[in-house]
């Protein structure tokens, strides 16, 4: 007994066009690695930047070049990389069944304290489009690097049917 | 067959019992994160701060504001909230069959060295809160954050009862 | 029926001889912790830096006592460790079927930006051992430690046979 699409939460895929958003290709690899390894029901990504194919949106420390605004939406760009990369390994982001863990490394300089709140960005999308019951844990560090790094895994698995 | 209780290694909640540990309730998440993913038999758990609520005990950079023995206290306050977020979603510590991998990230400042002696603190807690058969692998990283961050991740499992 | 040798892929541990590498034993750990954890099919492995034994071989941060050519040899010492620890708790590299993550952390100074070509020694070493098909993701990270660590987790199970 299939229940009526009323009572059906609004997939991930269905969500993303419902917010507008558009997804570009994930950025190919900038070394030796790929985008996306699964094993078993795991699905891991590699390290997402702020770019647009291989061209930078962002530059700069946060505390230095960049203020937390543009962090969050640097972070956004990074964590939309994620979601194409995500939906490229799997044919569709409605094949994920948790948002299992964030990490969000941010390139900061100085006495910048506000990390949490730039991470958000992200967070704040995938539950967008995942769904508040998708929520993952999450790591921020405040690092040296040069830009900003966002990795991600997913417990991907088929939706089981509703029956 | 139970074999007898003397025969039967100290389980976790037990020897917490036995050290005087009373584990003060996680820190609530700080953003759009949860504290807590289960995914098969893994547990995955957020970072963790030296916080007791959510104020901090200790703000600073190793070499600079917090020496080696201040660090490993603050690090023994993060791993306590690990635990304590671990029993939360699991019920209890008695679950865990192995600590899979313990990563401790140290605000550091200039020519500070310690890093392991200090991330020690939170292995040493592991290793006699679960015995040292369970000892997880281990990453230290001195980083640019403003605090220290504990993450870590548990193979978790139901112990299959001694028969 | 098992195919011919000549139309057999070369294994890791033939590759490695191929190669003219010999490994060292892993280092010990350096604190309270093992160099690797087996939790279902998959290994998890410690940071490992370039030492041999407890012997560093390289120390100094990119940008400021290395350049990216010295750093280069660093994190390939550092994967040789990898596979080292990882050859000693499964026994043989030929149990490894997929690179799944891997992680470089570069002690960075100023505005050093090379870090993937450095992370890509270890990236190619892994690749031409274990062959392009299971290369991994990657995330690099410039960090304030001291040393370079570079983590790595095997999607480790027996190779079934060719029948």
């Amino acid at each position: 007994m299939v229940s009526g699409k009323g009572t059906q939460p609004a997939n991930a895929e269905c969500r993303l066009q419902q917010l507008g958003i558009e997804l570009t290709p994930p950025p190919t690899p900038f070394g030796a690695y790929v985008e996306a390894v699964k094993t078993g029901n795991l699905l891991f990504l590699s390290g997402m930047l702020p770019v647009i194919g291989h061209e930078p949106k962002f530059v700069g420390r946060l505390g230095k070049e960049l203020d937390a605004s543009a962090g969050r939406e640097a972070v956004r760009i990074a964590a939309l990389n994620v979601l194409s990369a995500a939906r490229q390994k799997l044919g569709s982001l409605d094949k994920v069944t948790h948002v299992v863990r964030l990490c969000v490394y941010l390139a900061t300089h100085g006495d910048f304290f506000d990390q949490p709140k730039v991470a958000d960005a992200a967070s704040e999308l995938f539950r967008d489009v995942f769904g508040e019951d998708k929520t993952s844990v999450r790591m921020v560090l405040g690092v040296q690097a040069f830009l900003l790094v966002c990795p991600w895994r997913l417990k991907s698995s088929w939706k089981s049917g509703l029956i």
